[in-house]
């Protein structure tokens, strides 16, 4: 696996090898004999707990180095996690120790070395060196050093940013919470169908939709929502979800707010709102104790996370209506009319009540889209929920109960000014077999920022797409 | 669970209810004792098994049904699989039996019956009729008949179409396929990591870009692949892969282009192109071993596949190089000159000879994207691979390894006129730390459209868009 076609180097007896100058600068460069290449195993650096005594090879980065002036300490990364690589001038000789002093930050490199169990060192474990493979050298203009950048600095670099072990923790819990998602819903019975981007004319709110030209068929705009496509599924296939990318053309400069980040949508028949709120918080419940069994070393050792705050994140969450909501918020001295929309700062306030999320349900129809239903018990409002993360993390879920009454769904329709010929699909699914079905949107982003405490969402997708930025 | 606000009718005594007529065209009217509806459990058509003997509820649509004069017998679905409920004229009584006679097919209803097995009956199971609860009339103008419609028709009624149980079975396959995907990538140590639809400048091919304003910051293009992005997250992550809508605004019309697809897209760090084989061949016959254990029935019964052409594929798959393949082709009489890259035809021929998907290696430079590795053994082509489907299917992966020499990139960037600035990350990639590395790129709905034997790949996809076609 080395990259084919690129002279390397061999010495032809001896544990360490003289180096030809000529070859300085070219990779690869080997330091180790041939026979102790091809005879010791390539392991990740994750699984060296396996290996103690044996000589392996890792494959990776320099992520940082010192030196002693006697001993060198190498900081190798893989993407696994992070390893100790020591060796001293006097055991690896002048030339390798030349070459290891050189190293510069995120130089490619395989390095063969016996592990050692270690309790001082990053990760537990360390290689003492042996031998050592320059695959790729990097450059002193490498251009994220070990310092503070700015953050407009490293979004420019995203693409190497990435590389920094807190970023890599953040790609890690994302991962994870990903996959806790979609197993939660798989072993539910969930299908999952993936819903369209390009789409005809219909959104949550227009002004803020993405277009482009699609062939001769006129304007296209990028969905915002699979939801209305959910609901045609939801009646194929009961239970459904869609999970993928979606986009606004707001133009918010919040740490909330990215121009594209990634929904999971599920809809499920036969549901009311009430049985909506219960598979929120049993969903949320799970992917906060998947991240808290399979993720810990990331959020405490890397991220620093405060996980005492994460483990009372257990079913049942508190339920509070938005009457309730507004209530509490006027006690405190809020100027929130009834009818307004709940904004992040009353948001957070009603979040500090509590040690888990809440949700506040039953907004004012006029502070909600014109697909929820209409709460018959009192018809001002719609059955719908809001779910608010602790810790002013903020809305990480939007649900409701759907409108199926056709005549309801189309006046709601007409009152918002929205094209009634490009719901017409929309309404089919009141006019055949309507049925009482729920769902709700869960911002991948927003999730993972909580979970991982992280202050802006930018740093929970690997390249963010603002405002101002759609860079590398 | 009913829908709140509407008129619900109950018998005081007895199991069948007369029926109110001014509540005809109401919903829903339930025919059944309260007691009866408040104490069977409500159940899915799949786990009917577990409830031989017992007094059920069913939730879901009609699909069909019909009467000898005496006996209706109702065939109900509800995403999770079919059951045949049975009621005879002297048993409901007159009133229930006027209702079940004249639901209209799509209608949404409860029913409640006791559960028998039964070999004939299709699913296993049968629903003795004691109750029904009429939650969503239908019409008789329901579109689609349980007759053979014209494709157009179907497709501009996809929204409804959706609901066959052949259309069902796909999609049910396409999730099992998808999760497959994601345990197999997650068990092995990758790490998924979401690629932006919203790029600057890079894709492909310039030309069959979708294109979209971006606030002040120019046009950005919908992205045709993850890749470039991928091989940055590798070099912070290991082993990574994205899996998301791709956009092409090809003007092809074949049963193998859709405008929007999904894609997976692995990306290996210290993988060279034949370790980059060996996790294709694993993949997928992963993924068609999982479609044969959980979804046998709905390949069997439903799509009537000839599934003993899929039970063959198990890795390791045949390798032929491109040269072997034109030599092969010329002598089968085609007129294919080396350099020229194979069409849908050729493949085809080629994938007669074997009984499992098969690898065509190391193609001419000039029939590849820029960024795949120059072959040190015949530098006129490159380290690439197609895997082509049996039975005609065509190309499901195309995976390559990558160029990782920092000047070698650079002059094929400028030798295929890219916008040299556009690439500056991409670039960085190689000069600092650059590594082997390769991927490749799964089509889902080729792949999909392979396993279920399924000849258009648009019903492989829930709303597919095409040239033509972005409604529903």
């Amino acid at each position: 696996m080395t990259p084919s076609g690129v002279v390397s180097t061999f010495g032809a007896r001896g544990r360490i090898v003289a180096i030809v100058p000529a070859m300085l600068g070219r990779f690869p460069v080997w330091f180790g004999t041939p026979e102790l290449r091809s005879m010791s195993e390539t392991v990740y650096i994750s699984d060296l707990a396996a290996h103690v005594g044996e000589e392996v090879t890792v494959q990776g980065w320099l992520y940082n180095k010192r030196s002693s002036g006697k001993i060198a300490f190498l900081i190798v990364r893989d993407g696994t996690g992070i390893v100790q690589a020591v060796g001293s001038k006097g055991d690896v000789g002048d030339d390798l120790w030349g070459i290891l002093e050189g190293l510069e930050y995120e130089a490619s490199l395989r390095v063969t070395g016996s592990v050692r169990a270690d309790e001082r060192a990053p990760g537990g474990y360390e290689l003492s060196i042996v031998g050592l493979e320059l695959v790729g050298p990097s450059s002193e203009d490498y251009p994220i050093q070990l310092k503070e950048h700015g953050v407009d600095f490293l979004l420019e670099h995203r693409h190497l940013w990435l590389r920094a072990p807190r970023q890599v923790a953040i790609m890690r819990v994302r991962d994870e919470v990903t996959k806790a998602i979609r197993d939660f819903l798989y072993e539910r019975g969930f299908v999952n169908v993936d819903t369209p981007i390009l789409t005809g004319a219909i959104g949550e709110s227009a002004g803020t939709l993405f277009e482009t030209e699609y062939f001769d068929l006129g304007t296209a705009y990028l969905a915002q929502t699979g939801q209305l496509y959910n609901e045609a599924a939801a009646a194929a296939l009961g239970r459904v979800y869609c999970f993928g990318p979606t986009f606004r053309a707001e133009k918010s400069k919040t740490r909330r707010h990215l121009t594209e980040f990634w929904m999971l949508e599920p809809e499920m028949a036969w549901c009311d709102s009430e049985c909506n709120m219960e598979v929120q918080e049993s969903l949320v419940g799970y992917i906060v104790g998947r991240a808290l069994e399979r993720c810990r070393a990331d959020l405490v050792d890397v991220l620093e996370r405060d996980v005492s705050r994460l483990e009372p994140v257990v079913p049942p969450f508190p339920r509070i209506s938005y009457d309730q909501a507004v209530e509490k918020l006027q006690a405190r001295g809020s100027s929130i009319e009834w009818g307004d929309d709940l904004g992040a700062e009353d948001e957070t306030l009603i979040a500090e009540d509590h040690d888990r999320p809440v949700f506040i349900c039953n907004y004012p129809k006029g502070a909600k889209a014109f697909y929820m239903k209409e709460n018959p018990d009192d018809p001002r409002t719609v059955l719908c929920n809001d779910l608010i993360a602790p810790e002013g993390y903020g809305e990480i879920i939007g649900g409701s109960q759907r409108e199926d009454d056709y005549d309801r769904l189309l006046s709601r329709i007409r009152e918002e000014g929205l094209p009634e010929e490009a719901y017409g699909w929309y309404l089919d699914l009141r006019r055949f077999g309507t049925f009482p079905h729920s769902g709700f949107g869960l911002g991948l982003e927003r999730t993972v920022a909580w979970i991982c405490g992280v202050h802006h969402i930018r740093e929970t997708i690997a390249f963010p797409r603002t405002l101002n930025r759609i860079y590398p």
